[in-house]
């Protein structure tokens, strides 16, 4: 069957429902270039306003994900659960969870993505690991995964290419920012990426993609019903993005503060946040644990011992793994004032991090590993004036503007705010 | 000032208005290449649901304008008058419209188009005139019509390059249907021809690119506003296109219908339509006329005078102008009942003289000037069984199939309905 562009656009920007057979034609044309960008870019803009049925987005989902190579995980034994987020500020979320989950026998093989912008990306973090290989065959990655049971690798180019057109398009055409579209983005890679299960990281607020709750809440829900939909047992945490994750916020200190979760350090708050988005992959791998069971596989040492098994099998010097940040440039941020930090916006806190030479611009800048900025109190804690807030490091000179730029992102006050990581769980 | 054009999408999208030097940064950056179809298309579709208002709509129209030639009519003595029809079926009306108005000394300088799919064009049929010139230079348009007083010919690819990438942009990514776009496409020709003053001619129903009077109103409004706010006093008539104007239907019968109109025959419902649109025209100029004074020029013969002017300056051998349609192939189409014709559908109409060999499936389809189309009887009028009310005429055969089709656009009953060519007239 064929068809004819123009129709389908007329057809969705008429609030009409487009079947599966419509929906694999234009996506297979689109990525042999016999429909062009600019009727796509039309097409994608009707979608803006009109919007896709659950049906549409799962064919629209299943069709990228035909466009390209399907990792096929079953000679792993197991099932194989992958975890994804939509992105934020000292989300090093990924990097502590792998290992731990992995620590319970369940084999997690991963592909991640870089940073852009105020947000951080787990590939970028782990290369501050002198000789970390990201770069992997699907056979090495898939030989990895049976022989130790873990690997972070990075996005192949070779899986789902319609993804990679039609987000470098919607980037360019003000059609980024509708939930049918970016949930067949990330699904189709999720599911191109051979997962059993899925969780995902829906994160909200200031620092993140979705910046309000019931956005956050239809794109989790769309998510979580189109990898049911498709036969993958997927569940989604909201998590809260108005502060950055945990305490350090670059690339060498998350690597750091990872490291300090899986020795049994960091905070309860922080460890628990990790156990309960660990009880959830162990679930839907079939593994029934408590969170203190989790927690437990932090103090004993197995779930680092993960982490150190992959960073050597992928070529990793793990020697250096924990040292402080060094930077020609260091400024402390004192509080000033007796209180409670109110507020720590992680949008702003990312930006500063990114101009200290932490994130990227634009896709084609390079990044200074042992930039960053180190937080020593979080939303709700107790202050007074000499008190050490945060700590900047870079190896450009940090300017005034830059520091007061940071001081904005703080607010302290007299009200002890309450602020919870996990806002809600989507099954 | 230069501006990203993912911005003025995003804008457009949400609903915002854009100010008149983003559009032309738009529309210039457009011509030259540096904003791609990709992203104009994405705007098309986004001003298709937010769309334009009347400022963002003259701002556009003289955007488009200065991507082009703009010819100078000021060295022609008078107010020159535009016109223009946006189509329909039997629309001989310029062909007998402008030699009317030339006849009363007012110069009119006319660029007419082709025809496609079920609608007929000016060019076309001017064509089926042995030897007529329908490209002319500039200056020898010009030249014409300060000699003579008129001249029609074919739109200039120099005038709006704008319009042209944009109309085939639209063309197949669903964003033609929409009053803000089609406005200024038409628009911006006219004004690009040097005319001081335009008749527009919006055509409504079945036959026209416009279904209903709300929406034909809207944009006869749009384009009326439009006009005056850019310095050229413009009127719209809204035209009745439920049946086809006149009685023939094709390109050689048509330019004989004129020449009946023109040396007084033809219904005087017919002519006096005209004469409505040429005092229109007229007022424009300054010249006032009553429909008595201008149909006068029909019976003394200076219309049709002008008319034979124009076709010998251009080249043309108007010998056979009047003689019958000859094709191998004639059926006529005979009531078979008694009644009154209640409907007349000029859609059907059209496409039947289309695949007649009258017109164009494609763009690239040639024209058969002897195809076509004569009716003999028009709703309201009183039909007996062995009356003829159509021939069609071809130089394929005609099968059943398109028979059926005829009469399928055609219906007798009891009822003698009234019809009127001309449904409002708005200034």
């Amino acid at each position: 069957m064929t068809y004819r562009m123009v129709d389908l656009i007329q057809k969705k920007r008429d609030g009409e429902i487009l079947d599966k057979a419509e929906i694999n034609w234009m996506i297979e044309s689109y990525v042999t270039g016999a429909v062009p960008d600019y009727q796509m870019s039309a097409f994608a803009m009707a979608t803006y306003f009109k919007g896709m049925t659950s049906e549409e987005i799962a064919d629209l989902t299943m069709a990228m994900v035909k466009t390209g190579e399907q990792i096929d995980l079953s000679d792993i034994p197991g099932i194989k659960v992958d975890k994804h987020s939509t992105g934020g500020v000292g989300d090093k979320v990924s990097i502590i969870l792998v290992p731990l989950v992995a620590s319970f026998g369940v084999p997690v093989a991963k592909m991640s993505g870089r940073g852009l912008g105020h947000t951080g990306g787990t590939l970028d973090k782990l290369e501050s690991i002198p000789g970390y290989r990201i770069e992997y065959s699907i056979e090495e990655f898939k030989a990895q995964v049976r022989d130790i049971g873990l690997s972070i690798i990075g996005q192949s180019d070779d899986l789902v290419k319609a993804d990679k057109l039609l987000y470098a398009l919607r980037d360019v055409t003000g059609t980024v920012d509708q939930i049918p579209l970016i949930a067949s983005s990330i699904m189709s890679k999720k599911i191109a990426s051979g997962a059993d299960a899925i969780l995902l990281d829906v994160t909200v607020g200031n620092g993140a993609f979705m910046k309000n709750i019931d956005d956050a809440r239809i794109l989790a829900r769309t998510m979580v019903d189109l990898g049911n939909a498709v036969g993958r047992k997927t569940v989604a945490v909201i998590t809260n993005m108005n502060q950055p994750l945990g305490y350090a916020v670059g690339n060498h200190n998350e690597i750091a503060e990872a490291v300090e979760v899986l020795t049994g350090g960091s905070t309860k708050e922080f460890r628990t946040y990790i156990a309960v988005l660990a009880q959830i992959m162990l679930q839907l791998a079939g593994v029934e644990k408590t969170t203190e069971e989790i927690i437990a596989n932090f103090d004993n040492g197995q779930a680092y011992e993960k982490l150190m098994e992959m960073i050597a099998a992928q070529g990793g010097d793990a020697s250096n793994i924990s040292e402080p940040l060094q930077t020609k440039y260091i400024v402390e941020i004192t509080a000033d004032q007796h209180g409670f930090i109110e507020k720590l916006g992680a949008m702003d806190v990312g930006l500063v991090a990114m101009k200290l030479g932490a994130g990227r611009a634009t896709k084609a800048d390079s990044i200074d590993f042992q930039a960053g900025i180190n937080l020593h109190a979080k939303i709700g804690d107790a202050v007074s004036p000499t008190d050490v807030i945060a700590t900047l490091y870079s190896n450009q000179p940090i300017g005034d503007a830059l520091i007061a730029e940071f001081k904005s992102a703080v607010n302290i006050g007299s009200e002890q705010k309450e602020y919870k990581e996990i806002l809600e769980i989507i099954r």
